[in-house]
Formats: structure tokens, C-alpha cells, sequence
């Protein structure tokens, strides 16, 4: 591995995707990426009592599927990197218990996909591990009744709030050569600008990923449009619309190749998502199934991931804390021919 | 690196302690192990307006002075891992939000300082970073209205009921040479028996310390009699008494260098604390205290320290899921010489 700048690591050799999973629940199946997940699941509880047990087993499909992709073993995985928005990061646990791999839970709030996957690549570049597993997952119905209000309450949702995805996202590194690779990490610092409404997270997490997506500009010399793609996860449309003026504030356009998944998980015209969908299993799934997809048949070939988390709990906001968000970064690059060519 | 069987890691290079740090408050100040600490707090609240933020605040104090000892500044430092028991980790948050240091969350509840230092040593040994930090806190009020009940109920304490400390440790791992080193990792894998006593955690957690310490026994072909010190964190009695029966039907003798951060960290006989402490902030705390103080002067050579956390939420039990332990080990080596020799 080599340090590029003071932010970047370059892998050297890369981490590779040998195969990855995802799924989803009903609205996500109902949305544009509905053919890119592995399964949805039109039962909110997935047959189990509860939405914490029903989101746990999201992750454990997820992780079963990216394993099989991988014509692997569970024995073959020396590490799995999971979390989740639940306290205590339950879903991993419940979701994982009964893989026998060695597990290291991670909180990055709704970047942990991104988290997962740099810890999975560094672990493989350098020599640590042949293959690691990175997951996560969120649910609609768990996180509301945490972060928010009772389900049953049916609260009023303001138009800066974003819908949380039931969604799973998992992901196998391996140290044997694939068509999909990670080149970079870039693993981000705290930002903090003093946002502290939790219905307007895409405002609290969109200095993050500036930060973020900067450092990795700066410390490479890659420039916005060396990318098919740059894809935060998940700054919704308000997030969003705040990033790219900041970025084009500082020099840096991202109006041709820029998109977010939770702009791409729902059909804002269709179905009432307000700002669009977050939650770690959003990033999570549509990295996991679009996006790694489109770059297996070579449609795309250099994705520049962001994903933002906000690292709240509803007792420290009530304590009158801001928000502090986060993003951490991974360079995507894919080999394959592009079919259509 | 070098993977040594199924578990372990020999870290090729070592990774260094160049600084470490240890807070507590005011019944760790009271107890066998108070000179050991940088200083403790006798407000329990550190003069903050709540114990969530008294908590990020010992946080603050571990790493800022981890890192002064370490004769480092914070732009020196790579990437820290931290993690605490609270809901979304907010003492990490809040704790470390104005470092500026690339922050990775950690979750591995009371096994979160063996995590944390394990991953920083792999990122330290792998050639990821030159320096890096891990911490993690625990407080009692904190965690008491979390996990049980509010203080002022004034619950009765089970026996086999542990004291989560008010304590934060860390510790930062380098790359450059110093006298203490961490030679292999072991990271665990989730172990449930079935155990679902919020009050008896030491017992859902020993399972898991039998296996971490198995398995790095069977891979790098160690014997306990190898090590001046085999330190669980935090079983306290009644999980330490577990440990050693288990262990010792296995054929795995611990009764001469064993001890348990749980029931070092308070005077059983003179303080109130049932079957000893526990917290991320106990073995935390210990082990940047008191076990590295030890090991600088050459009083302790080996020691094999395995953490243990029970992965559990109040919310998991409720819906009638058992406790998943898991523990992570580091083999901590001296190569100080004995000042009393």
C-alpha cells in the first residue's frame, strides 16, 4: 500500500469484488433498480416476529448470496466487516451469528458500506486476509421506531426527510484477481457545520462527502470527469443539490457524472419518498446490485463511491447536539469489456 | 503478515505502542489501581451537562494524551478506531469530533479496546499508516439508564450483576520501534450459548474468550505457561470462573497468570461492585494504565490480552434473542528490561 496525499491510500496490489449480494424490500422492488437486487421481499418482517429480526435476515441473504457468487465457503472468509443504524448494530449480529467468521462490527451510520469495503480492501491489500466479506443493511420499519416516531403514530414527514430503505448490501474482497477492483481508499474525517434536524440529514452529511471527495481530489490528482461515475450514498435531493454547489464553488463540477442512491433507489415522482431514500442498506444495495452489475458488463468502468453517515442518536440530539457527519470513499474500477461496444 | 492456521495473525512487522492513556473516575480513583491512571474524576459528570457527553469527554482526554506521550500531533495520526456501548457510539463521536483525524467506528462492545487495537495494529503492520489510535470509554450512568434502568429507580444489583466502569483507554500503534509491540491478533468469532441474563453477562461472554484463546493456542502453537499475564476483559467473577473451568476440561491450564480487567479495576471486599467491573472503559483503561506501565518497565514481557464483549441491545432481549459474545486477543510483548532485575 502506498499513502497518496494525507487522506489516500492507494492499494497496491487492489482488492478485488468476487462477488457481491443484494436485497430489498417491497417499495425498493417497486423502483427503478428493481431488476438489479438478487431478491425482494413484498412482507415487510421477511416471515420473522420483528422488523430488527426481518432486517437481520436481510443481511444474512446478503452475505450467503455475495459467498456463493464467489463459489466460496464461509471457511474461505477470514473476516466479515458489518453494521448498521440500529443501536448496538444488532441486525449484524443477529444476522451473522451463525457464519462461525471472525466479525468486526463497524459504525459508520449510512457510510458504512463504504467503511466496510476500504477495511475489507485494506485488509486484503495488505496481506491480511485472501478474502473478507463487507456488509450492511437498514430497514424502514426499525429505524423509524428508533431514530424517530412509533410506526403506528403516523407521524407527518417533512419534505427535507428521507425515506430509509429496507435494503442489504454485501460485498466479497478478495486478493484473487476479478474483473472489479478497488484502487483507492479514502477514508474520511468527522464535519460538523452544526445542522441538528434529524429530518435533514442530506444538509448534515453533504460537508462530509465535500471533504471527502476533495481529499481524494487532491491527494490523487484525479480530476471529476476521469470518472463514468461519482456516487454519494445517500445525500437525498436536498444533500445532493447542497454538495454539487459547494463543489462547484470550489472548482470542482460534478454536473455530468454525478448521482446519488438515494436519488436512484425510488422514483420520486411515483412513490412518496420525500428527499429520497437513505439508510446504510440503500448505498448498500444499489452498490451491491446496480452498480456492481453495470460495471461487470463494462457500462461503467471508473466509479467514484462517497458514501455519508451521520453519526446521531436521538439522546444526543436531544442533549442539543448537531450532527456530525462522515464519508468515506473507495475507488471502483472495472476491466470488462463493455458489451454493448 | 503472515496467517498463522484458521484465527491468527503474526503481524510482520510488529506494530509499536508509541503513547497510551488512561482516565477513569472517581470508584476506579478509589480503587487497587488508582495510581496507575493519568488522573481520575471525582464529578461524575467531568463538569458536563450530561453523562453522554462527561463520557466523550474521558474520550478526549485518553487520546489527547495517548497522543502528547506518543510526543505526536494529531496531523501525525492516520486513522483512529473507536467505539463505546452508547447508542450510534456518540462518546466516539462527540468524543474525537474536533481531532480531525480520519475516524473509523468500532463496534464490539466491551471487546472493543482488543478490536480497536488489533486493527490498528493490522492498518500500522500492513503499511496502511504510519501511526493510528484506538480507544474506547464506558461510563456507569451512561450505560446504567441505557441498558437497565434509570439510576434514580435505584434498581437492585443482581450478584452475578457486573459495574460498567467510568474509565476511557488509549493507546496509540506505530510503526517506529518502541519497547512494547503487539506480535499476533486474534479476532473473534460471535459465540452464543444461549445465555440471555442482561445481569449475567460474564457468563454469555466466557464461550467466546474460550474460543478466541483456543484458537490462537492452536495456531500459533503457544501454551498459556508461555505468557506472564493471559488478561480477559471483562468476564469479572463469575465469567472468569467460567473461563478457567472450561478452559482448564480442555486441557488448557490458566490457574498461574490469569487475571480479569473486571477484577482488578475494584476492590471487591471494600467496594460494591458484585461481580466486578466491565465497560469498554474497564479493560480499556487497564490495559493503557496499568498493563502498559508494567510492561514500559519491564515487570510484564507477555501478555495475551483478550477482550470480551457481549453484542447485545436491551431491544434484542425484549424480543426474546439470547446474548452473542465475542472476544478479540492481542499478544502485547516487552522487550524493556526488568528495573528490578
Amino acid at each position: 500500500m502506498e499513502r497518496l496525499g494525507n487522506y489516500t491510500l492507494k492499494l497496491n496490489p487492489p482488492a478485488y469484488v468476487r462477488g457481491s449480494g443484494s436485497f430489498a424490500g417491497k417499495k425498493e422492488g417497486e423502483g427503478p433498480l428493481a431488476d438489479y437486487f438478487d431478491a425482494t421481499h413484498d412482507d415487510t418482517t421477511l416471515g420473522e416476529e420483528s422488523w430488527e429480526k426481518a432486517e437481520a435476515k436481510l443481511q444474512t441473504e446478503a452475505v450467503k448470496t455475495a459467498i456463493q457468487k464467489a463459489h466460496l465457503k464461509n471457511t474461505d472468509i477470514q473476516y466479515i466487516f458489518a453494521g448498521d443504524l440500529l443501536n448496538q448494530c444488532i441486525s449484524s449480529t443477529y444476522g451473522l451469528r451463525d457464519l462461525g467468521i471472525p466479525f468486526l462490527g463497524q459504525y459508520g451510520a449510512c457510510s458504512t458500506m463504504a467503511q466496510g469495503m476500504g477495511m475489507a480492501s485494506v485488509f486484503v491489500s495488505g496481506g491480511a486476509a485472501e478474502n473478507t466479506v463487507a456488509v450492511t443493511s437498514s430497514h424502514f420499519c426499525s429505524a423509524e421506531r428508533q431514530f424517530r416516531f412509533p410506526l403506528e403514530y403516523g407521524g407527518q414527514r417533512t419534505p427535507t426527510a428521507q425515506w430509509t430503505a429496507t435494503a442489504a448490501g454485501a460485498v466479497v474482497m478478495s486478493s484473487r484477481p476479478s474483473p472489479i477492483s478497488i484502487q483507492e481508499v479514502t477514508f474520511g474525517r468527522m464535519t460538523d457545520l452544526g445542522v441538528s434536524d434529524a429530518n435533514n440529514m442530506g444538509a448534515a452529511m453533504a460537508p462530509a462527502a465535500v471533504r471527502t471527495l476533495t481529499d481524494y481530489f487532491t491527494d490523487t490528482g484525479h480530476m471529476p470527469q476521469d470518472f463514468d461515475l461519482i456516487l454519494t450514498g445517500d445525500l437525498g435531493y436536498v444533500g445532493s443539490t447542497l454538495l454539487r454547489k459547494i463543489m462547484k464553488e470550489a472548482g470542482w463540477d460534478l454536473d455530468n457524472n454525478y448521482n446519488d442512491c438515494g436519488m436512484m433507489i425510488y422514483d420520486r415522482k411515483k412513490q412518496d419518498v420525500h428527499a429520497g431514500g437513505s439508510g446504510c442498506g440503500c448505498s448498500g444495495s444499489v452498490v451491491c446490485g446496480y452498480i456492481m452489475k453495470q460495471m461487470l458488463k463494462g457500462a461503467l468502468h471508473d466509479v467514484l463511491f462517497a458514501a455519508t453517515g451521520a453519526l446521531m442518536s436521538p439522546t444526543a440530539l436531544q442533549q442539543g447536539e448537531s450532527i456530525v457527519g462522515i464519508s468515506h470513499l473507495v475507488h471502483l474500477h472495472s476491466d470488462a469489456p463493455n458489451e454493448l461496444a
